[in-house]
């Protein structure tokens, strides 16, 4: 069981912006969020693509910003448990909880604070018999270890970047990778588009256009799949399949907790500290609505922000907390670290 | 007359946001700001100290931050009256608001954005006799135009920051620098304190501590100040006397508009947008209060950013407008510029 003052559910740019306000009033933190990287949509959906609406940034890559996020926060030194999903909540006798993820790791903290953005993203699934048998018997939707790869045959579909990115950089990873989408064209980078074309020139990646899986075959393991090329069939030997056709974000289980929800989006006391209808669990970000809401990041770190200080009355009950300026105060991390503006000397001019 | 969309009071950072807020909903704004430059407090008080908390900068220097908000908000054009303050306001029978500088420069705009900061900040001036007669004709709290003093004679008084970094600037501008201090101790940035060390020591400035200036004389303006040094009067000849003693900020005239004050701060409505209680007038930043309210300059970010829908609301009755993301659309600006990420291409692979 994993202990915290504020159990983090979602690693985007306000879930990770949250590490750091925690930090200030000596709260530890530990996010949990169901892709395998931190950085939310920021990582998984547009890394390259720059965003103008932060605040001090004429534009930033979002790439960047999780960059800097991460950055900002590895002073309070912040738990991730990533790739698992928050699936249930207890509220225990003394008030805290106990959420427990769809690996069955359990997470106990008095404050939660959900910042799970448009929801867990779930891969979009093609509809193809037996699929759910092979899952995690050869058929992955997303990438979280890429050196499982090595050596093995793999058959990537879809038409987007994530379908280039990958097959580009497993082309040195795999012994063999077979591209395989239903249109002849690709929706992506230039640069993305233009490599793939001359892997496939080269012959490290094989490409299959247009064409479509519609069959999954092995006894314990997937060890070929069915091509459906313009009406003939192929089989092609793998180990494994990934289907590369995008996410949809969706509420999940948290849509079960109890939660007041409207829009599927989680309902928040916006005149004060974004807490949810369940005392002690507020929802920061794109995540929760109110009155006026705006699915902006700028909001989020708002957001974040005031849930923090209601989070430190919680954990610290009756104690007063009076807010210091960064600057003027520096900032104390949990390593050890002290970060200070350089200070006024005093000094005679003689 | 200076008309605009709105009228932005308050030249600090949540102010100058505010204006890339409006320039994406296509309301241009004009800033008003007692300081002579943009930037508030960072700008005048700690432009060269870091930032800690300003989401994804792990640190930034204060000036450097409002420096990266000027360019995020050019493209946008806004309007700066500097170094006047607002001094009253006048609601029209349309609903729009006439407000006057102190100075008699009038602004009409159907939305106010109170961004005051801690307010205007006002100098704190030496008890000296007839120092208000000099006002203007010698005496000067600011530097607005260092190039006023060239070749003119200078008396400059303070131990802090801005007495030394001023005498240094002044001293190859001014053909004669006076640096009077009360005590021998300089309370400053090293580097200013050792350079201000260097000028004294090869005859660029003139040091006298410990002293006080305490007359004025001179029949139009300012001739000679009177210094006491530890008892014995002199008669220093000089063009301008330049008390750097600090600011304190005051709320000043804003503080008799009819809006709702507490602590020293405008009540808004935090649940909706952010507005005062007459209709029309927001307050944005570390200028307005509310139940859990911080002042901080992120949360004066998200204020900014809520304000401006509420305002595209009054301007645009009955128009509904549908939130783009910056990163999707592009930002386009009224100088003609457009913003926006590179597009995916299509393209076959063959």
């Amino acid at each position: 069981m994993i202990k915290t003052d504020i159990l983090i559910i979602g690693a985007g740019p306000t879930g990770l912006f949250a590490v750091f306000e925690a930090g200030l009033l000596k709260l530890k933190c530990h996010i949990l969020d169901a892709l395998p990287q931190p950085g939310g949509q920021l990582s998984e959906l547009y890394p390259k693509k720059p965003i103008y609406d932060i605040p001090g940034f004429p534009d930033i890559l979002a790439g960047d910003l999780v960059d800097n996020l991460m950055e900002q926060i590895k002073q309070f030194e912040p738990g991730f448990t990533l790739g698992e999903r928050a699936e249930t909540i207890d509220k225990q006798e003394d008030g805290t909880f106990i959420v427990t993820s769809n690996k069955g790791k359990k997470f106990h903290a008095p404050v939660v604070a959900i910042a799970g953005g448009l929801g867990s993203f779930e891969p979009r699934k093609p509809l193809i018999e037996d699929i759910e048998f092979y899952e995690d018997k050869g058929i992955k939707y997303f990438i979280k270890n890429p050196e499982k790869y090595r050596n093995k045959r793999v058959v990537i579909s879809g038409g987007g970047d994530s379908a280039l990115d990958w097959s580009i950089f497993l082309s040195n990873v795999a012994s063999e990778v077979t591209l395989i989408h239903r249109r002849n064209e690709f929706r992506g980078a230039l640069d993305s588009v233009e490599k793939v074309q001359e892997l496939k020139n080269s012959g490290k990646i094989k490409m299959i256009t247009p064409g479509e899986v519609v069959g999954l075959n092995g006894a314990e393991h997937l060890e070929s799949v069915d091509v459906d090329i313009e009406g003939a069939h192929r089989n092609i030997p793998t180990d494994y399949f990934i289907p590369l056709f995008g996410l949809t974000p969706k509420l999940g289980p948290i849509g079960d907790w109890g939660l007041e929800i409207e829009k599927n989006a989680i309902k928040v006391n916006n005149s004060l500290d974004y807490q949810t209808n369940i005392p002690g669990i507020f929802a920061i970000g794109d995540v929760n609505t109110y009155p006026g809401k705006l699915k902006l990041i700028l909001c989020g770190f708002h957001e974040a922000t005031l849930m923090c200080q209601a989070a430190y009355q919680i954990i610290n009950p009756g104690k007063k907390y009076v807010m210091k300026y960064t600057t003027v105060s520096g900032v104390d991390g949990f390593d050890g670290t002290r970060k200070e503006a350089p200070k006024a000397v005093v000094k005679a001019i003689t």
